[in-house]
């Protein structure tokens, strides 16, 4: 029989799932970045919970204090990708028998410093002894039911958009990890993208505001992964043919005779958004990003065809439905 | 320096909060069984998380399905004490590599059959590797908030009371961890109570509509704790004079040379609300309970002086604050 180390973690999720009652008229179905309850006139309770789990979240040299403020970014990130706004947060603590008062201090005020980051609060929680650090994270927000953003509205004839540039959070693992080398400069750039994450919160809230976008998800598992998510929600393909490599990636994979492809596409732990634009509305989704300090980068566009396909030089490639997933990734 | 261990849960959490900045206009303080945020018009969105670890929350001989189970049972009852109703549960998972399939589908069986018994859904979640199994869940609901009992209201002159019998948990315990003996009768009930614990939510939701309770809490730390966590929020003190102890606890005790008082006033993980009560509204309140086929059973009253005592044969004597922490109490 199959062991939870063989099935992985989306494999597990389907098989907790295929046990459960359906909740009728479930506003937002399994599987997509929050849930929801439908609290009337037009408004929606969203509600996501995730836990970081210190040995497969939290990577070499990040403090207790990036650590808590990471778990609070990547629950807020899912809440940007659907355009909701975090208002409080529930926490629950496993905690190591070792840790110190300052160990906890610190815990503490990385939550507090994620939360506020977000103009949330921490308002309740609870602690236990566990053998990991692990800082579970519940958070409520309350959202338009027209305004979200789920994953399953793209259209063929959409632009396939994300908020930022690619790759830095993978290359920053291997600096930290695998001890690759980098110049100062971008070392800084790249290794800053892994251990002070940010979630595209205001991004998110203008842009569900536009009415402009049709599909979102943030990319925590990796671009591509996250391209085969929304595909797979919306029934469609994607044909992508500017890759939003990061600048620093480019060079980080010259001097390391790395593939950037690779860096870019496969990463993950990364929080952009990536999103699909009716075309019409393009020039609104981009100006409601720039108006908050954020962009919106085209990278190609919708495909009736079910397929992800990359561009480059007018030669088409399948992307690889591969993405990062904690059980089956290499983590030291 | 302090390590975690010597601290003691409800110092870490004393820890945590000094590090928080305080939301504006809290409904619910830190400290109570749940969390809330004001969505308007009278109502509250209510919030509670909490997890189940298996090395302290487990004990032998419980199942995968009963562990899950109780997972949301524990969670329920504190919205029980409010008089909440729980409406959706998220989940968030740590399981171990060693799980089998099998297993991780008694778990989903066994957090649908926990909310279902109390009419919620479970809409989403997440699941991680973690060296323990954990069962972190996130509960919401809608409460009015003029209707949702504190532990903040107790008065002197209040009755105090209790929905159950008390030491059923303490027991079984002790048959399961240590091996005691109990004729096969008791055993079941004593052993049952520990795998098969019940959130008195009907009471909770009853009990509420009555206006009559002025403080409520859950005894999942034991009623000696409940009863200060109430004297300290409330600032009041309790007299004690009909200890609640179950009728096959008596027996346990008496069998295996144990204190029943001991096992009444300091066991825990029982989900009993301990509550107070306007002595002109008695009436009401057991009725109301009564009719969700419930019991309330007095136990004491409510006084000015900030003692908690127990009154037996004309005899006073102060009860200790003891309860049930998990780092602190002793388990296998």
């Amino acid at each position: 029989m199959k062991t939870y180390k063989k099935l992985g973690e989306r494999k597990i999720i389907e098989v907790i799932q295929s046990r459960l009652d359906i909740m009728p008229k479930m506003p937002i179905p399994f599987g997509d970045d929050v849930s929801a309850y439908d609290v009337g006139n037009g408004n929606l309770a969203v509600l996501k919970t995730d836990m970081l789990v210190d040995k497969t979240d939290v990577p070499p040299s990040m403090s207790l204090w990036q650590a808590a403020r990471k778990a609070v970014v990547m629950n807020v990130s899912d809440f940007a990708a659907k355009g909701a706004k975090p208002l409080v947060i529930l926490v629950s603590l496993g905690l190591p028998r070792k840790l110190t008062r300052k160990d906890i201090e610190e815990i503490g005020e990385g939550l507090n410093a994620g939360a506020r980051g977000y103009n949330a609060y921490i308002i309740g929680g609870d602690t236990n002894e566990a053998s990991d650090l692990l800082i579970s994270l519940s958070l409520f927000g309350i959202a338009k039911k027209n305004l979200l953003m789920l994953r399953s509205g793209a259209k063929p004839g959409d632009l396939a958009a994300v908020t930022g540039f690619f790759g830095k959070t993978s290359a920053g693992l291997k600096i930290l990890i695998d001890c690759l080398k980098a110049p100062q400069k971008i070392r800084k750039t790249l290794v800053e993208s892994v251990l002070m994450p940010h979630a595209r919160l205001k991004e998110g809230l203008a842009l569900s505001r536009t009415r402009a976008i049709t599909a979102s998800i943030d990319s925590s598992d990796g671009l591509a992964w996250s391209l085969y998510e929304i595909a797979k929600a919306s029934n469609v393909g994607f044909l992508i043919n500017r890759l939003p490599t990061a600048k620093e990636v480019e060079r980080f994979a010259t001097i390391n005779e790395l593939d950037p492809l690779e860096l870019t596409l496969y990463g993950g732990e990364e929080y952009e958004l990536v999103l699909t634009v009716k075309p019409r509305l393009w020039k609104k989704a981009e100006k409601a990003v720039e108006k908050v300090g954020g962009k919106l980068l085209p990278i190609g566009k919708v495909t009736a065809e079910k397929l992800v396909l990359l561009e480059i030089d007018g030669e088409r490639r399948v992307i690889e439905p591969r993405g990062w997933e904690h059980f089956k990734s290499v983590r030291i």
